[in-house]
């Protein structure tokens, strides 16, 4: 096998460990907790159907590619619950040195090509960024909504907490945030979320 | 809420159910068994990263939307082994069920665009439909390879059954069905698939 497709297939079978990297959120009807390649494939898709409500025009292939790899280095980093602010300070630098790592599995231009679409990703700037964060937020928020806001109540989370991420949602889609807001709303009247 | 929308999140909530349809290949490192959604992740990645080697020149958003949504009926048909002769003989009938039921739930229009993907993925005969059917091949593969073939031990699984299926590879990418023939072959050799 020509070593290009060697490295191709190493990175493909390395990645099957994402798999085994499970988060806080929960899937729907009161299930196990979800793992980020789950989580990936859900956000792609929801990205596709919903890429009518961008803000800005998207390159859907894009997006959709940065939904799906945008975990990968939690393989190696793990899973940092987006309200533990503990594990927040050090996600940049654990994240960096699995990037590097899996990457460079790849042949050079692709590992150069991923790098640089996780990059844009994480700097919240570029369209597909922006609308591929708003699915980030969105996915879960649907999960947890139908379980009665479980994940929020084990975790005893305020609804300003909440709003301080689900907010950056209106940075990608002003009409998916406005559900978003109506949705925490629902949740807060319900008791299922600390005012 | 706007209908529309209602409609894409209440099919975006629905597919959360394909996380719990559970497939016989088995994860890497001798793992647990595999779901539909994290196999059309899997799937939907390394259609993006293996594309220069489709026979024909793809649409990759296209081809990447086949593989993430072309498990959605098993929410309600379930999974069909490969190797399941009589699975394999109601299968159509109750793949045709489920994606009535299912992508009802999308708007009118989306859900005439999810059909026509999934009909056209399943009649293998577009370059995308070829190429997405390659990755549903190899992703497998790649992960009972690792597995030393046990899924394939484990069913007592012949080389010609493997080949029957594997062999449909070359419709896609030419490139790709040589590395499988090679990882079947050492397979034969090493004792993991009987002759």
């Amino acid at each position: 096998m020509d070593d290009r497709l060697k490295k191709q297939l190493d990175f493909s079978l390395e990645i099957d460990k994402e798999k085994n990297v499970f988060r806080q959120t929960h899937l729907s009807g009161h299930g196990r907790n979800e793992n980020d390649a789950e989580h990936a494939w859900h956000m792609a898709i929801m990205a596709y159907l919903l890429r009518e409500y961008s803000n800005e025009e998207i390159d859907i292939a894009k997006a959709m590619m940065m939904c799906l790899i945008h975990d990968i280095v939690e393989i190696d980093a793990g899973d940092t619950y987006a309200y533990d602010e503990e594990g927040l300070s050090t996600q940049k630098a654990r994240e960096d040195a699995a990037k590097k790592r899996i990457y460079s599995l790849l042949p050079e231009d692709q590992k150069e090509e991923l790098i640089s679409l996780f990059d844009e990703f994480e700097e919240y700037k570029s369209a597909e960024s922006k609308f591929a964060h708003a699915m980030d937020n969105l996915q879960p928020l649907i999960l947890n909504n139908s379980n009665d806001g479980s994940d929020w109540k084990e975790h005893g989370v305020s609804a300003e907490t909440v709003y301080k991420r689900q907010s950056m949602t209106r940075l990608g889609s002003e009409k998916l945030f406005e559900v978003t807001d109506r949705i925490i709303r629902e949740n807060i009247h319900n008791g299922n979320l600390k005012e």
